[in-house]
């Protein structure tokens, strides 16, 4: 008997040329993809609750999957993470409720993204932040920050050439936080939201960034915002900085 | 006229074959060789204070080289920082007596492993720890450590095939931390000698998990030690836990 199944994962997207799948180049969906085929002897088709690019990680990517496998969930746990790659682990397996679908239900996402502005790169987290040559004042990034939360039109946040029909989104939480002892030099820029434009996340740090370099002065991102236009905000930072954190479903 | 340049290098050696020149494998020492040749114009052949193995990494090895080249110290410190790969990095360029050299004036080393023994494997933190399943009695480990400080006959520590003529070695220092906070699931062994055998830390490490897992009580890396027999001692941990912290040298 068919069933469907909630997977959440956690990747390291540094080796991939993205969650979804491509000729020629490896994919996460891809690597998830095959181990399925080799535990069940199906071939099963995921779907992810968004697409991450090149080079973005994932600490609780949510995908949801149909198969007939019998395997216990613990089973199917275990054996993922002895057959998946060691950039790749399994964070839990759930039976879900028939028809569950990891996009279209998903309610929240939550990303982060990590800044580093300590004198020198870290060459052992390199793929995982952005480093940034001088201080940043996290604190105004933070306060100048707090106008993109409630509901709005992200236009000016996404990247040209989308395609969205809507680009009305509501952003739940927005914080901008130096990290303390070990990792005062890390700042984590975290937006909580009921749906992302194509490089959202990734737009608004470009734009806070000239916040805490001193460049912008702290209401330039809500007037970013207001023009309703991608060049009136900042550069997109990198993918390599870029989590996705959490997805949150209804019950 | 010629110097003598005393450089100290941070690198990540996930991608390269060790530190030594190996044709038809990427090497550290053939990645520096070859910018310092596009700075200065000339063949030159470093010499490091040891050379790391495959998967070791550097927080601080020193690097000593002569050259003709005569830019300012900090130039040539920015000029490598520009032109060599994102997985090193130089942290200090000095000039330093005619006749330094970094193996022979070297006077102590500290070498430090990282073991992480959360309930599931780091993926982001996969290439610079070795993860146990399990938890590790890191109190009892630093215990264990203790009657290897000192002047001792380190034969039982040393890969077998292994040349060298003596196989004293002066620890001056060994210790077993288990870290705080978010670090709470990560365990540092450090160990500070005039001098290391061949693969000597990582037999340590082999030796003090099998005491830190229950398997072997605490007396036994000092028996392991007095029977000057490999055989007699825990296994090799494997390289990726591994960090050249730092090597000092007389004045």
């Amino acid at each position: 008997m068919p069933r469907t199944i909630k997977l959440t994962l956690a990747y390291d997207g540094t080796h991939y040329a993205g969650w979804q799948f491509q000729r020629n180049q490896p994919s996460l969906q891809e690597s998830l993809e095959r181990v399925l085929a080799r535990i069940t002897g199906e071939s099963i088709r995921v779907t992810a609750s968004g697409r991450t690019d090149a080079g973005v990680h994932a600490l609780g990517q949510v995908v949801s999957f149909r198969t007939e496998c019998p395997l216990p969930v613990g089973k199917l746990h275990s054996a993922l993470n002895a057959w998946l790659p060691k950039d790749m682990l399994a964070l839990s397996v759930q039976d879900a409720p028939d028809g569950f679908h990891a996009i279209r239900a998903a309610r929240r996402k939550r990303y982060r993204y990590v800044l580093h502005d300590g004198p020198r790169p870290d060459i052992f987290r390199r793929h995982y932040c952005w480093h940034y040559y001088g201080r940043l004042d996290a604190e105004a990034m933070h306060r100048a920050a707090q106008p993109l939360a409630g509901r709005h039109d992200f236009r000016s946040f996404q990247s040209l050439g989308s395609v969205r029909t809507s680009t009305v989104r509501t952003v739940w939480a927005i914080s901008v936080e130096r990290g303390r002892g070990g990792e005062a030099d890390f700042i984590h820029v975290e937006v909580e939201a009921d749906g992302f434009l194509y490089n959202m996340v990734r737009a608004i740090v470009g734009t806070l960034l000239e916040v805490g370099r001193g460049v912008r002065d702290e209401t330039w991102p809500q007037q970013a915002l207001a023009a309703r236009d991608r060049t009136a905000a900042g550069p997109t930072a990198p993918a390599q900085g870029l989590f996705l954190l959490r997805v949150e479903y209804d019950d």
